[in-house]
């Protein structure tokens, strides 16, 4: 069945594998006449891409974005824009010998277990390169709330953790994605070394959100928390979500967190409340390893390339519940 | 916009709020000529109720379910499935006081900003009371896949914390789904006290799943683990989920998980490859602490009773995926 | 497959079987603080009930609707409301003759070949009995759009037409909803002549609908025609819909309809253009014949009950659609 | 709101203005492993192009489609199949003149009321040109359902009527979809008159459906004859959808059709009953008259060039309603 949408009223379409000839995303729900600016879409392409740092893959694509419908006169006309990037480094032939294999905690296996069929040339839907397509939306989604200002972050990679939280949007991430740049620099050291031996690492993520207006998210199944949490699972090796406080609110007793609104996580009720929305994902290490993984096409670590990838989600699930509950404001008192 | 229907396939509408005339929920996509068991659905309820336990609110009603449609000569006829439950013990004269009173960590203030108007008798649709329509949807998704057998249980409460995890899915859970007599006797004591001094607990839930098809879940948004954390966050007090080792994916490195498939908790690529699903969750304490705590309507942890719940969310999941790849099944090779 | 929910903002989702317990609709999407009049809503559902006038089945419900949810102190909730009706006058007895007899023209056949299973009792959800839920939903629907007026009414019954169409919506209906005192006795003595004979009519419903804003609709497959055609043919017994004129299009050449906009109905492109809005509709003489027919609980012609119906499903094609544009409000010029 | 996807299980979503870079559509929802073959493909692409006979519009573009996704080693891989047409022959010169004048029975007028914004090169989405979109889709539907036979062909055009319908899907349909040669010739000759004379005309089209599996369609909302008479209403330019005897059935007596079950077009309760499915569908003269209509880039009549566009949608609808109903074949007794 369909599950290549997201979103009910922003609503994007992704399409394409990732050695085939393009990947691309179909975005409906636009309104028209909003300015778009290409260079900007393509920074944040940039931003998930390959080769831009030494830890990561080797495989360099230029990524450029051609958008084919939807925007007049680099304005949105409110119907559907449709946006593809070519696949210009396939180098399928470096992948034959996978034909029969399937590697663990990959989807291979599962592939050919629901479909009897896939192209073993890569992962198909499966790979990473399907989350551009994600970026892309995202860009979008970001112009229906310019206010809103999304802000991810790197809290963990194997055994590095960040010691103090930003203190706010304007701290500098550095190369890969890190506010600290002693940790920057372990960490880069420490996947040079993961490439070297054919290791890899996971690790955790870390987003704020400002500014999201008050009263978004639906009471029952659609709450904020929920479309987020399904948002952030959604993506390749993303193993865990957790709101606020999260996991520490086993340990947490009702006095404790009563009167510590930010511990909420910026819901209540699965509903927005005009504070700081916060939350953390946990990214499992790369499957690929050993002398696979030192052919140089894989990254040791998604996390430093996953940053604006979860931003574009964040951006999405937002716009798309600030969509839905602008249609009732006039019914407001 | 509409957020009271979950599932794509097999779908629940939910309805009703906590101090209103009735509960219920109507399921759609049910298939024809399945025999149904009123009592086995009770004994659901029942194991959901309030009242069953000491440490659980006292606010008892007999949650008896009254089934309107769907159902002739007790089988299924594929049409919609509308169950209600009235509300009988409303004693909304007790709430009267909270009318302008916003309770933190609970959805009445976002309510306001929402909707500029609400039912301050109680929670409304963000009352507890709604998960009920839940388990009755549950009830019904199992009868889709009987095969599949669901066991949750409780992990941690507060500071007690389970040491060794159930063998298999007929250890017993005792009185409060805690598959440990020792840890059991601990956490009655303990959540005992809690209510005395108005004080209220989270914790944190385990679940497994075994004998799910392989092969369900779709390979982009709709991945089965993306599905089952929607449909977890979407729990009032749910703040928290992870899939196989969860956020401790961030210690482990690559070499460490590829020879431990159970480290994946079920699935590759967010599909199931028949292999136990395994997932955990996390639960904040309670919000309504203090003097308002303690006359005894409500719970000072909502863990015991959340088991039935969180089985019947996951119920609905796999059996709406299921259904969604029967439809494939005649094109499989 | 679900298939018994309407609206992608506002949304029903109706359930019962005509000889189950009850009937009803769970409406989500409704904006809250809106004031309701039960008064108003039972004068709808009288308009649709049987019983009301000599041509119309002997079988008599009182349909009382009984709200469960969504509606606190007369207003809305911005919650999904649930409504049920009772079936008061079940007489299934009536029926058992009928359960291996499948009769031309209805679901009989097609249920067993869809389910393997039937409530042989009556028509199920195939049954006229269901449009009552229709009712309810648009009688909230209306709420959202109270300037819109919408005003249906016959033109035609077997051999008798309507000569002049009203002029305007205060024209009045008279017992069996046709705009003119002549047509309204010679079809009220047709009927009853045919309800003698064990004979049915078939005929054609004109519907008006003034002050629709401008806009509603979207380009291409939510066209605002094509949702009222779908609500439209997803009546029992109607099975033709057409826009402002219709099949009479195929004779008119384009010098001739370009300088009459009212030809087009109200739409230009799909999109409601702030005309009048027009449409007719054909529905099937009931299938129920001869000695059947005669026992006095069959409508011998369904159009002057189909009048209310009508009605609804179009306020709820509109109220949908201008929720949806709504959310769009703040973004244009 | 979005409205550019149709379809529940078998879902095509497109794109594209007519005078933009390309028009396209993903379709999801596809089985896996389906040989396809791309010069079918293009034969029904060039079937809905233009300039295929001297009666259409002067506009000719090769309509080339590009396969972007889905498909490997011409076998489909369950994933979403992109195809887009680049639009080579835009000349959006001509339509400068265009952009204040709004065009009667166009979506002109209407789009500036809903976007506030438009592409005045040309009609945007609600161009035909959006229709190659259904054809891609169409093709694709139905390799899922190969015995489907769909026969689509013109009954009416201006003045001149099909005197006998033909009697199976193997009659020639002539230049131009007319299963009668003396027929088609008295209408190419009216439509080279109404070019030059800058007139155009409506007409009526058939459609046959034989070998539809019987049980498709949901009994309340989704019945098949709503979701065809949704998807040919989403045709530009149609304005009328009629099952079986259509508006014929006004005249008809309930014993007059209870013994032609060919009457209720292959359908009872809206539900195929395994009968050869049959329905009408009125289109209306192009507004596009006068000086603009004679520079011989318009169509004078759409009926030509509209039988493959309707027997996409007829596809699309039933591949969809297969697929829906197929989830259940193993509960069936």
């Amino acid at each position: 069945m369909p599950g290549n949408s997201f979103g009910q009223f922003f609503k994007i379409t992704t399409f394409g594998e990732s050695h085939g000839e393009a990947l691309g995303v179909v975005i409906d729900g636009m309104p028209a006449g909003i300015n778009i600016n290409l260079e900007d879409l393509k920074i944040e392409l940039k931003r998930r891409a390959p080769g831009q740092h030494q830890v990561h893959t080797a495989r360099q694509e230029a990524d450029l974005p051609e958008i084919l419908s939807g925007i007049f006169e680099n304005k949105t006309l409110g119907t559907p824009i449709a946006v593809i990037v070519r696949n210009t480094n396939q180098r399928s032939h470096d992948y034959d010998s996978l034909k029969e294999s399937y590697r663990p905690g990959h989807a291979d296996k599962t592939t050919i277990l629901k479909y009897g069929f896939r192209d073993h040339r890569g992962g198909g839907r499966a790979s990473a390169r399907e989350t551009l397509a994600r970026v892309i939306g995202g860009y979008f989604a970001g112009l229906i709330i310019p206010k809103v200002s999304t802000y991810a972050y790197i809290q963990q990679v194997g055994p590095y953790k960040l010691a103090n939280p930003p203190k706010d949007h304007s701290v500098d991430r550095g190369e890969i994605n890190i506010p600290d740049e002693n940790m920057t620099q372990e960490v880069i050291s420490f996947l040079n070394d993961c490439k070297n031996k054919g290791e890899s690492a996971g690790g955790i993520v870390a987003v704020s959100v400002k500014n999201c207006p008050a009263g978004l998210g639906e009471p029952v199944f659609d709450k904020l928390k929920a479309d987020l949490a399904k948002a952030m699972l959604s993506l390749p090796a993303c193993n865990g979500f957790s709101m606020g406080e999260g996991f520490k609110f086993a340990d947490h007793l009702g006095t404790q967190i009563s009167s510590h609104s930010e511990f909420f996580g910026g819901m209540e009720g699965g509903i927005s409340n005009g504070e700081e929305i916060h939350f953390n994902l946990v990214f499992k290490a790369p499957s690929t390893i050993g002398e696979k993984a030192k052919n140089g096409r894989h990254d040791p670590c998604v996390l430093p390339r996953v940053i604006p990838i979860v931003e574009a989600m964040t951006k999405i699930v937002i716009a798309d519940h600030f969509l839905r509950q602008s249609a009732y404001d006039s019914f407001l008192p």
